[in-house]
């Protein structure tokens, strides 16, 4: 860590500085420069980290070395994580698709739409049993009942599910029931939920904050890790743009921005991020040829009678050529997973 | 609300689309143009906005002529609500000044203080227990212990105190504890939390989420008014903004704005909207001037010793002089709520 | 268009409205609703709108059923636009590889870069005379020298040039030796630049501003086929974020957004939009694959001694590389041009 | 400005980093520390900045230690910039009124606004020749004509003014006309132009741009200060936002931010900022209380009969009330201008 000193710091502030800093256990090492005093610091940065020295008087500027994220990133870890999600494997080359409804409605209805993926192409079921909605007055979902029909639909298709998580009170019912926790954009920062994730060891999808820098959101993922969770998975998924014609802006760079400074995988989430069925596929190939392990795509038989999200909801016929387009993708791909 | 229709929609489709409406109960009305079929729809609109008329073929456009969020709003109520924390009113012209440190450190600490700003003007007592933290390694608070500090130093100061809740299960020990109980900006889309403070009744300040509308907010408050609960305060902390100089950016624009939207009282926290003490003043002065219901104000003895945010506290005797201002500008601003 | 009137509108605000809305030579049709008043408004639509609706006592709302941008949508012409640029077209399945550096700095450091960019798959080249810089401390281009060496090095590799204009001042000299006049982001609102170029007839590269939603770029393109000139491209290349990780958002929402109300090409620019060279080349197989019309790459043989933006600029090897990826791509799309 | 260095760079791209430092006449202090090497850069920083140090390999960061935008800042100027516009000074504790209306559509109706401007309270009157607007079928300003109306009728009220220069080619029927030369927000970038109105030496006013940081803005002024021009004023008057609400963010940290970094004066466009008259006054009051140097605000006597922006024109006896209003809270601010 660096300390950049005001040139003119009184004897009195400078001996607070330097107290602080070696009551936190660090060494001091100085260099003058015209602009002002520079102090090189070294030792336990993360108890120092604890003390606010941007407010002692003198202190003009603080520049940090190394990146606050340890367990996420590179220098923790120098494979790419695989996270084993039943059967389905997801990073390290393993590319996931993950197809299904918003929310489970019905028994029928679900394993309508998973029979139409798994055919499709998918690996992966989602569908959403505690749904997260802006309004009090929308269709909030199953709740338990949702989770026992993904379960039973999950099976009867031999696909792996994955369901979102959104009270630490539901973490027993979640885990039993589901073979993936997906953390919501609105629970990125929902810390309580993420450490009981975290303990439960479970397959985690974490998505990101609509507000989330991408330093946020490896953060977000340390907490899980922090926890001795390694298998987390993170979800690009739009972050709040400024545009009313989008429901997000997908943040495409995030992808290989993640790649560059983490073990983690990646995947897209583009029908979140749009809102609009036209742009889903584009935009799934996009996230694909831009090096993601995964997507994750909103699918209905009959988006006209969905209860949530029906304008994003994909029809299984256009899933089936999305994943056919994805397969020659991946291909053209090869084996690059580092780019 | 209004579904405007593709003049040339096949009878087919036109049947579909009129068959869901009537289906949830509603009238149609039909007026020709030149761009398009009109139809007007009256009846039971919260049950027709269940079905997704967005998807159906030959749908283009569909306007709705009502607000989301029916409780909060004038139509609703035509007086200000007023909300009590123990002896301190917000709202309709009663003005709070909410003062005190990030988080609860210390009983001593504490209590030094809380006098500091009982004595410079305020009228409630901030002090986080349980602290959202975007590291896993920052300090995250006392927990339950910080609670209890809080509660015996309100008591011994006189002042209502206010404190953070981030997860349903501390339900029982905040509302023990606490006068009123703070939704941060991360929960303000943690449904199951609003569900659960809407229960119980208690006050509640309710932040505005990091990247919400002004209407997701509002439908924010809906969550817990929708309780039963009418006690919610809201309170404007700065929206995710570009430029790297400042933690956020406050948007003043919504105290006249909600002033024009909702009965609620509005109130605006300069402390986390800059991140630096030496803004805090002049846009505590704004807010105030703008017409909000009260301020938040971070405050700290010596915030070089600060476990959070120290960057952003004011010293007690800074505290003391934004009060004098507060206080004349309130004289300036007289009896004028509803600007 | 709809005008919805307060249902209890007085009769001296209502005849306002309507004398207002017939002296602009339109109709009114009238249709009542709970929730107010419903005005179907036909006529001569364009004369009506520089009437200002909105502040007429009594009006609560209007919806325009028409697009604002006419001749850059699908309803004015029902084919692609090609743009042609010298001998490489652009659009309707003509895919552009433009590569070069920022600026021109020398003629034979262009040179230099012209053939590699040529050898590795380049049709167009690039190079700013007239630099835009932030700080008025930095390299601000060659001007007019600029622009002669850049003809001559197109000349010499065959390939058409594209250069950035940044006042109208400059049109005849921009014109006489370059084959594709560039508006840059910073210009995009510049709406005399705009007209001058729209006279010229010259093809024109037209980037989108940085906080410019997709109707304000589709108006301001509209700026220049007003003046008849039909040869706009246009070109994300991406938009105010908040991660201070990179410079920029790449939006590729943009690409399908445009692809569905414009006939107009659209290309990426993915070396502004990141700002760092390692996240260019994932980036420009993902505007491929999302379907975007060609890719603006910069390209620099010796980074380290590049005047402007070196942090983003691609070597030689490694845009062969991409240009050999893109061909691939290109293959999967097939003949996708309206995805 | 520090350089830091991986620790394990190559002793042939040291050299290179050296050489490079060294051949911009700068001199390098050396530092280990166990996170990297840390050079201290002295010399001539300005030159060095042209290279491009970041490329190199071997290099981790660059951290600058000194502000980019020299003569703005308070090291430049102890004193606070007082720039005078006719009669009227902007700065150093005197405040600015400026109202008129967002166009000149015609003697009469401007000559009828400015008198009731000037019997409110302003000091200043506005009127835009040259309009820039967001399509090409609006309403573009009289042009010329506008101005000379604009000068005529500045003359018979006394009221100095000022209006929008777009175009470079403009500048000396701008200068003859008016008292201070406006810099829209679409232009904040446009740097011929800023470069021409610093030829000038007239007074400017610089809005900011609406995807611009505070730094950018500066740097902005920086182009019109480094061709000898003083006088130039700051206005907020918006960034860009994602509320469909409003039409942009008004960002009144902005105002504090300014007065610490720079000592050119700083006013607030709320009119601009919100697009809702309603929301005018309580932003206005809140830019005073937080320490502006004056207010833009559009005034109309036929808000109904204007032919741009008319949804966010006050009625003169609001503009009355409000310049009452500020009148007291200036009473309240005192002397205070640097706060």
């Amino acid at each position: 860590m660096l300390v950049i000193l005001d040139p003119h710091v009184s004897p009195a502030h400078r001996s607070a500085i330097d107290e602080a800093i070696r009551g936190a256990g660090c060494t001091i090492a100085e260099t003058p420069s015209r602009r002002g005093l520079l102090l090189v610091i070294d030792g336990d940065l993360d108890r120092l980290r604890q003390i606010p020295l941007g407010v002692f008087p003198g202190v003009r500027k603080i520049v940090s070395l190394s990146k606050p994220y340890a367990l996420s990133s590179w220098e923790h870890q120098a494979e790419p994580t695989v996270v084993n999600v039943g059967t389905t494997r997801i990073g390290g080359g393993h590319f996931a698709i993950i197809g299904g409804p918003c929310a489970v409605e019905s028994r029928s209805g679900l394993l309508e739409i998973a029979r139409a993926v798994k055919e499709g192409g998918a690996n992966l079921l989602r569908g959403g049993a505690y749904k997260p909605r802006t309004s009090p007055y929308s269709f909030r979902g199953l709740g338990l009942e949702g989770l026992l029909i993904l379960r039973d639909v999950g099976q009867q298709t031999g696909l792996p599910v994955v369901s979102e998580i959104t009270d630490p009170r539901h973490i027993e019912a979640c885990i039993s029931n589901v073979d993936m926790l997906q953390i919501g954009t609105r629970n990125m920062s929902n810390f309580d939920l993420l450490v009981e994730v975290g303990k439960s060891g479970h397959p985690v999808l974490l998505k990101r904050g609509r507000s989330a820098t991408i330093a946020d959101w490896l953060l977000a993922a340390e907490y899980i890790l922090a926890q001795g969770n390694p298998n987390v998975v993170l979800c690009e998924r739009g972050i709040r743009g400024f545009d009313p014609l989008l429901r997000n802006t997908l943040d495409l760079a995030a992808i290989p921005a993640i790649r560059g400074l983490s073990h983690l995988p990646v995947i897209a989430d583009p029908s979140h991020a749009t809102g609009r069925a036209a742009y889903v596929a584009p935009l799934a190939r996009a996230a694909c040829a831009a090096g993601s392990d995964g997507v994750m795509i909103e699918v209905h038989s009959h988006p006209e009678r969905a209860q949530s999200d029906a304008e994003q909801a994909m029809r299984p016929a256009e899933f089936r050529d999305l994943c056919e387009d994805l397969r020659l993708l991946l291909q053209v791909r090869g084996g690059v997973t580092r780019s």
